[in-house]
């Protein structure tokens, strides 16, 4: 029980919000992480290579668009994009080290 | 237009769910920050700490579940935490930087 449970039931309702989009978050990126992987076994099986810069630079600038008109910090949208890339590549080379 | 599109119907496939799953994603985070930000806004007015450990340990144990339920690898989920509370508590230091 923290302190916020009982003197400040705004935080708490806050927090409530907070936690529900995370849910949704683990789930939406439960779902993105089962599909590249699916894209490292297809890319494996067809030779292609793991990192394509170009579908990369149309990512991040789509990715920014939307930012900016949802109100998120577009910087932040191209960061957020890299973090996940960084897991996608891990899983990739595990895909490859599988043989 | 990259070397997937023609060649490689099923890579494309993919990348269109990756996208929409993304614009999703985006979204589900604009409206994230927005509520962090009024908690930034309502710690500040009722002078609170910015941090709660508490409610972070909390946060990362019920996201390691969820990601556990979900097929995400639980230590994803909490650096996944780690990296969107680094951006929460640099709009929480830009709140009480306005004073």
């Amino acid at each position: 029980m923290s302190l916020a449970q009982d003197r400040y039931p705004e935080l708490q309702q806050y927090r409530k919000s907070i936690d529900n989009i995370d849910a949704a978050l683990v789930f939406l990126l439960a779902e993105r992480f089962k599909i590249t992987k699916e894209v490292g076994y297809y890319k494996r099986e067809h030779n292609l290579p793991p990192g394509d810069p170009e579908r990369e630079e149309r990512q991040i600038a789509r990715l920014r668009e939307l930012a900016a008109s949802a109100g998120l910090d577009p910087e932040f949208s191209g960061k957020f994009l890299q973090f996940i890339t960084r897991e996608v590549i891990r899983h990739h080379e595990q895909i490859r080290g599988d043989g």
